[in-house]
Order: C-alpha cells, then structure tokens, then sequence
C-alpha cells in the first residue's frame, strides 16, 4: 500500500478498508509512517470524517497496538464508565464504591485532568498516602478482593492514542468525532471490560459544544461497541454549567462523599443514582430499572456506598477519614465566599469559565506535567433556578494566594448571573444511546 | 504566533494575514516548523483554499526563501514564459530562439520532466555537449550577448517551494490551485523576468484537468503578478492530446528545428506564433499584434530563428549541427510504425497514456533522480481531425528493447481512436487572462 494514496482515497471522501486503516496504524506506531503524512489524514478525515466501519476499524487497531487488560481473574461482568469530560463532574468518585456496594465489579483505570476538565486520578490524590499506580497484580486481585480497584492508566495502553493525541493536539486536528470516538473507545476496548456505560457531555463546559455533535459521538461509540462485540450504553447529557458544585481536587473528593452520605447537589446526586442503576442492569445483577435504582438509593440511605469508598481508599493506601472528616483534606491558605446582595434566583452559571478559572487558580494544568494543587478550586452554593436569600454564600473560593484568590473572586462574579424572578432548572439528560437505537 | 492556532483558522474558513503566512513559510524553512503541522496546514489550504491576497502573500513569503536572480545587468525589458506542463510541449524550445531572434531578452531558467509531462532541460541535454547548468555569471553575460540562455534553475532558488513541493507529493495535497499558483509563481518571481507568459494547460494529459480549474489557475497566477508588480498574461489551453507530434527528448528537439524551419505540425507552430507575438507585445518591442505576428513568421521564414537556436547551442558547448541532421540526436535502437488500415480520420489521441507511455520507455522518470533515455519515445503521424490514407503511417514507437517496443506498440494502438468520416479539429486556446481581466 502506498501511504499518499490512501490519504487521497479519504481527501477525495473515499472509504477506507479495514486493511487500509490497520496498515496506517500499525506502521505509525512502528515508525515506518511519518508524522507528516497522519497529520495530514488526521486533517482528511477532519474534514471528510469516517463510516462507523472505519471508525471502528480505527479503534481496534488503535486498541491492539498495546497491552491489552486481561479481566478474565475476575469472576462475573465487568462494567466501565467513561466521561467525556466536563466540570464539577465527580460522577465516577461516587459511582465506583456505589456500584462495587452492589456488587458490580469495577474495575477502573482513570486518567488525569485535560483542559479545564478534572481527571479522577488528580482528584484521587487529594487522599494522603493514596497510591494511584497499582500493579497489574494488585489491580486485577483487588477488584477480586473488595469488588473495585481505581488506578491510572497505564504508560502501554493503546500507545497508538498518545501519538496519535500527540499529534492531533498540535496540527488542530482534535475536534473530529470519529477520531474523538476512537480515542475514547480504544483506550476503554482495551481496558477489559465487559461493558461500557458512557456519559458524552455538551454545552459550554464540555468538548462538544452542541447537543447534535454529542449525539452523533455517542451514536459512534456504540456503534463501535456494536462491531467490536461489547455493550455500550451512551448517555447524552448537558454540561451548560458545573454539575455538581464543587470544582477542584479535594473539594470534589468532599462533594463525591457528602453524595455518598445522601447530601450533596441533586443533580450530581440524581446522575450518579441513573448510572450506577444502569450499571446494575448492564452488569446483569438487577433485571428492573426501578428495582436497581431502589438498591442505589439503599446503599446511599445505609452507609454501604460510603463504606465502600473507605473500603477501597483503605486498600489503596490512603486515609479513609478525609471521608468523615474534610479538614483532613488539603486546605488553601485563602477562601473568600461571595453572597447574594439581595433575595433572588441564579439565572446562570458558565461552566467553561469557572473550568478555566479553576486551571487558573492551580487545580488543573495549563500544560501536560504541571504540577498541580489539591487543595484550590470553587465551592457554588447553588445551581441555575436555585434560590438564594439576601447574604446567602452563592461560591467560595479557594486559592494559594491573595492574588489569585482577587483573580477567582472576579471571574467567579462574571460567572454566574442572577434574576428577581424563578429560573426554570435546566435539564441534565438529553438522550440515551443502546445498540438498539442504531438498528 | 501560535501554530496550531494558524491551521485551525485556516482549517475553520479563516483568512490568513500576510504576517501569518509569512510566520509560517519563514518558520518552516529556518526548521522551526515541523513537517508535521505544515502539512495539516496545507491540507486545510486543500479543503479551503486561499484568497488572492492569501496566495499572493505565500508566494512572496516562498519568492524570498532564497536566491532572487538579478537581470539589472542586461538592458531591456526581460520576458520569461512558462508552461503548466503538458505532451508533446516543445513550445518553450521554439520560442526561445524565435523571441530572442526578434530582440526580445529571454533569461529562461527551465526545468526537468515531471510525471509524464517533459522538460525543457531534459530536452536540450539530447544535444551532445549542450551544457544546462550555467553560472549566474554565464547565464546573464550570454543574455546580454547573444539575447537568449537556458540555465537549470538553481537549487538555491526558492528553497521554500523545494521542501513544500516534496511534502506534498507525500501527503496528497499536490492538487491545489493556491499552492500550485505560489509554487509557479515564487519561482517566476524569483527568477528576475520583468513579465511573465503562463501557458496554462488543462484536459487529460495535464496536471489541471477542468478548463475551469484551469482558468482559475490562471487568475490566480495573474492576480499574484499584479501584487507582486508584475505584468502577467496566463492563456488557457488545451492538453487532451499532445500539442506537437513528438513525445520524448531528442524527438522534441527535432520537432522544434522542424518548427523553426516552417514545418512541424501547424498547431504547435500556431501556439508558438502567437506566444512569440504576445512576448513582443509584453516586451515592448512591438505595439500592435499583426506587426508582431508578422514578424514572427518573418523570421522564421528568412531563418533567423534557426539561427538563433544553434547561436545558443553552441555559445552553450552544443553541437549545432543536430539541427540540420537528426541523425546526429541519440537513436533508438529499435523502432516501429503503425499505419492506417484503411482510409480514415484521426478521431481521438488519449494524450495521457502517450504521455504515461513514454516514461515507461525511458523519455521520462517513475521517480526523482532515475536516468531517463533521450532517445526513446513516439512521433505521431497526425493529430485528432487529420485525414489518413491507408497505409500511412500514424505513429512511430522508438524503444531501447524489442519488449518495450511491443509495450510501446500496444499502448500506441490503445492511445488513438480513428473514425471513416471527418472529425471536428479540437480547439487549441480557450482563454486569455490579463491584468484587465480581473479588474
């Protein structure tokens, strides 16, 4: 095969086979393809996207050009949920010791912060003593053990991805849902699960800006599920402002166990109940939706949701009373909380904002191997169509300097608008994608 | 600058400022930009294309990249001319001579073949002794001398359209008007004339294919001129078959003495004609276009022309008496005539496969650096709309081995459709584009 031949075939808005693609992949990632020439199919298929026939044959070349997680150890359906990213979304902190309190077995390899969204792994390591580096052993032999184990993702997964991420961050080629859809689903193919539940946000927080964008990304993705002989459950939801209210490492980790003690925002609260209920159906442990979602609310209501998080922390190392006791977690040295300067409703909150703000206080990384700091971030005292009381704390912010904490208060202010009169409450799913859909 | 972000605008419809473009064309020549974002960038440029003032821009930015040919020395207005490429083209051969032996200053840096279409420095070098690589010395004392010189064009010239040229031979993102405009022009620009000729070819055996590609083509390379301070006139003219009736080197040479001494086939002698006349007009010698007509035919008809041909020929250590006895041009050894079975027209010659032909029997290159045969390559007997009696011959194959021979035979036979009744005679100019014309 002839390299600038099968790019034209895709500049020309051609298909291309399966041999095709694995030809492309495996020679970039041996080397014998250049840069140059991925960079510049990388802009093809940008620009003439892909058949969930290729896109599919894109992720399993992408997911066989590495080490491949082998599950098998673990007895019963291992389900993974992947979010595509967004702010204040602690979803998977609570879903992982709720679903594993009904005895799914998760097994979850978790990555860093990207942009302004957060990562669990950062967050994870707000925990003293924490380690998020588990071997492949201690892995597999905890989620034996104690039903789930949390680790990151390992340097020989799907080495195809990072060059290919590499490559894709620095010639603008990153906004493309095939390759977007590739990325995601081959790191997940290759993380060995049985099934996938995915959350693909959308709106000013999230990587796709429109509904019909996040669609047509999940539709991808379980197509590519369809193909490649594993279920995937693909929920579309909004991600307009935060989810929850806290953005930041340690504020989150708090945020994740106030839900898992039945406090905590309702609507991270209502999305962490959906998923970890689907996750129940998915896995094969509960047949009826209303029943699984019963036990989740239970498992929250008896404390064996939050003594499963200690459970697991505890098996990782770490400090399992940062949980009852938040003082534990890394505190900043400066905190101004703003308050509503009369009775009014929050009409708005920009959650894309508030992301970068936080990147901007220390809580992300503005580039790849900054350091980052655990304890900076916003608390929100409310979401849009909540009501706030004249002197009522609407966000506080937690920064490491008195410079920085002037810069939150005042992007924060920006942020969020206000409305004498009631705000109707946004909605937060917008669609859920099955193999069913697509037929 | 940020280059990512110069891809994506580009990518997203943007127009590019001339400081981008030049950031670009200056960073990638220094080494700074990799080939990597350069040739997601030219992608985009493929998808999206250029504005004039975004053309004009790359062009200058490629024009400056490196040695820019000083012709203050010689007096008088300097006119170059330059064909897109195309089959049986010995236009550039004829005109040379013809133009400089009316007074006109013709510094002409010419090129090697590329794909199937010839090049004037392969052509000249079937001349035993004909030096193509002058010193810039040279080349403008013999302009000044004898009015006319043929050099190799410099590897120091437009060092910028060398490494873009490579790069997107390799990543398909070869046929795009902006980019094919700036490649041509940078160098016309470079190469010192005051104006310029385009002859712009479209239909199968050109690298345009569309006559409004073509005119675009042509507009573009107008416009870019008219920035630049140049005056340029572009003609748009047909490549479906071959324009003389000799493909390959030393079969071309003789078919230009054979132009120069009143004969050759009248379309070509016609396209010479009226470039040659055109060159009069842009030069200033001539005012009104019959005069200049008539004193092209003039000089060829009192041998002038010829004379000039072999004047450069040997001020450039050529053997000048090839043009008085071909036998004196490298032979094929083994050659074939194909004659019409029957009384018949020539219905249709597939310019394309002649072309493709000819390099597989060596007139050509498959690819850079390999040697090419000046000796092979075929004489047609006739073009499209030209009577044949039976027995005539309508083409000669000349090969360096009894089986590319038979290739060339076959592929002959292949290339030319006849008919029993007359034949409308195609169309040879369809355009001529100004600076007036884009006002």
């Amino acid at each position: 095969m002839f390299v600038p031949e099968l790019i034209r075939k895709k500049r020309d808005g051609g298909r291309l086979s399966q041999g095709e693609i694995e030809y492309l992949i495996e020679g970039y990632v041996k080397g014998d393809i250049p840069d140059y020439q991925m960079s510049a199919f990388l802009m093809a298929v940008y620009f003439r996207g892909m058949s969930y026939e290729e896109t599919t044959a894109l992720t399993l070349a992408m997911a066989r050009s590495g080490e491949v997680v082998d599950l098998s150890a673990v007895d019963g359906v291992k389900v993974d949920k992947h979010s595509s990213g967004g702010i204040a979304d602690t979803t998977t902190l609570v879903l992982i010791p709720l679903a594993a309190s009904a005895g799914i077995k998760v097994a979850k390899m978790a990555g860093r912060g990207l942009g302004y969204t957060g990562g669990t792994i950062d967050k994870l390591e707000s925990i003293k003593g924490f380690r998020t580096a588990l071997t492949k052993e201690e892995f597999v032999n905890q989620v034996r053990s104690i039903g789930a184990a949390i680790t990151e993702q390992s340097e020989r997964l799907v080495p195809a991805d990072k060059m290919l991420y590499s490559l894709r961050d620095v010639t603008a080629t990153v906004e493309s849902i095939p390759l977007i859809a590739s990325s995601i689903m081959s790191k997940k193919l290759a993380g060995g699960a049985d099934r996938i539940l995915l959350d693909v946000k959308f709106g000013r927080g999230a990587f796709m800006k429109t509904y019909s964008d996040a669609l047509e990304l999940a539709k991808t993705m379980v197509a590519i599920g369809r193909v490649a002989g594993k279920e995937v459950v693909a929920y579309v939801t909004s991600m307009d402002q935060p989810l929850g209210l806290a953005i930041g490492n340690s504020l989150e980790v708090m945020e994740a166990a106030e839900v898992l003690k039945g406090r905590g925002h309702k609507d991270l609260k209502e999305l962490c109940l959906e998923f970890a209920a689907e996750m129940a159906l998915m896995a094969g442990i509960e047949k009826e939706p209303e029943k699984a979602r019963r036990v989740m609310e239970e498992n929250i209501e008896n404390g064996k949701a939050l003594e499963k998080f200690k459970e697991i922390i505890r098996a990782q190392g770490g400090d399992a009373d940062v949980l009852e006791d938040y003082s534990k977690l890394p505190q900043a040295p400066f905190t101004r909380s703003l308050v509503a300067e009369e009775d009014c409703y929050i009409k708005d909150i920009d959650g894309l904002k508030l992301g970068l703000c936080s990147v901007r206080l220390g809580a992300g990384r503005e580039k790849k191997g900054d350091d980052i700091d655990h304890s900076v971030g916003i608390l929100l005292g409310g979401k849009a169509g909540d009501y706030l009381r004249k002197g009522q704390v609407y966000a506080t912010v937690y920064a490491s300097s008195r410079d920085k904490l002037a810069y939150g208060a005042k992007m924060v202010r920006e942020s969020i608008a206000f409305s004498p009169t009631p705000v109707e409450k946004n909605k937060l799913v917008y669609a859920r994608v099955t193999q069913e859909d697509l037929k």
